[in-house]
């Protein structure tokens, strides 16, 4: 009897194993399009005026690297541009993706169209969902952030940035598409660059914006699907593409 | 050298009816699209907890009228839906449309794709922008409003509600576009009906909800235009329509 019972443990336990693999299998394909689960991140390095002094300089054309760094000496070299960490690290802007990928673990996927589906959107805030995305020739960062603006009144924003210059960021537009329930809303903007900071791209409210009750309206089972499309934004570059 | 002075004043006068003519001339057209310039109301009734009730009848079935009155004696007779005013009136769901174009003032197009301009968007809270969109047969009614949902927070918000039956609304798709400065917010939504209350749509947040900065981002000169479109949502509802 004893054998029988712990026959059938091993069995549980093996489809406990093999749940677990489906649940770890992040990227998959559904309908023709690459959809990929993306589980939240508490951020550990939250503030929201850090980059308010960024924002100025950048509206005069000024780009200084977000950073909490003392100095940076080589004007080559930018800081770590993860939104999560607050990480010592800079280089040039060619290794921020490997930095990214090797270090804070960023997944990166390929395709010119992508679904995100962002888990456990009821988490507090502030917590951050956050991929990369190879397209084009460049790779994208796309932030979802849940984060309370208004205290207690946590609102979801989304924005995409290029890692690359804002020169560069200017020859593309990004598309965030919800959809669901007979319901469709769709933010189509320039990125910005990474260099811009997106603490202050998502202070100024310049991205896709939710309020909770809307975000529930989109969400299936706590998780919030986002369709994304890249294209290049000039007539030319788009037929070279092509 | 008075009757010179005089003479300047009397040109003056003419040049300034002159522009306040055209500044009364609401509807024009710009690029092939009907641009319908909408005036800001302060409204008059503005009561955010009205139709907590009628929103939870609705989503049992039960559609009550949504109203100040002490009862609705003929269950044929729907009470008066402008948005702005307490008003007594009630009566037959065909004839809303004419009390509120002769009572309420409320101003009706037509044509299959409008441009709404809000203008004075920086008026306060709680203020609305009203008119009526007759498309494929039907009369709808389109609201924006800028509250205050959270003390101190002003957004806004903007619906189209069909003037018919939750039934016939279900035949159709509404679609609400905003455009500038290489920015594109869409939102699509089966239209709800009058019947079920405007002020409770508004409340659920189930509408295309701007925060002040992103509508700030899309005005131009304090003016905000939403591109507005119907479509019948049923194939074959859109083929009888062609």
């Amino acid at each position: 009897m004893l054998f029988f019972t712990q026959c059938f443990g091993a069995v549980l336990d093996l489809i406990h194993l093999r749940f677990q693999h489906y649940k770890a299998k992040r990227v998959f394909s559904a309908a023709g399009q690459l959809v990929c689960v993306v589980n939240p991140t508490h951020s550990l390095k939250y503030a929201p005026t850090r980059c308010a002094a960024v924002q100025a300089s950048a509206e005069q054309g000024i780009l200084p690297p977000c950073h909490h760094h003392e100095a940076v000496h080589d004007p080559q070299l930018v800081p770590c541009t993860c939104p999560l960490f607050s990480c010592p690290w800079e280089g040039h802007l060619e290794v921020v993706v490997s930095h990214l990928r090797q270090t804070h673990r960023i997944s990166i996927l390929q395709g010119a169209e992508i679904v995100f589906l962002a888990t456990d959107m009821h988490l507090p805030a502030p917590t951050d969902w956050i991929i990369m995305h190879s397209c084009l020739g460049h790779q994208f960062l796309l932030v979802l952030r849940k984060q309370e603006k208004y205290e207690g009144h946590p609102q979801f924003f989304a924005t995409m940035m290029l890692i690359g210059t804002p020169t560069q960021a200017n020859n593309f537009t990004y598309r965030l598409e919800l959809n669901r329930n007979q319901r469709r809303l769709k933010w189509e903007a320039t990125p910005r660059s990474i260099l811009e900071c997106v603490d202050s791209v998502i202070s100024d409210g310049d991205c896709l914006v939710l309020n909770t009750s809307l975000a529930q309206l989109f969400s299936d089972n706590g998780s919030l699907a986002i369709g994304i499309a890249i294209t290049t934004s000039k007539v030319h570059s788009s037929e070279a593409e092509i």
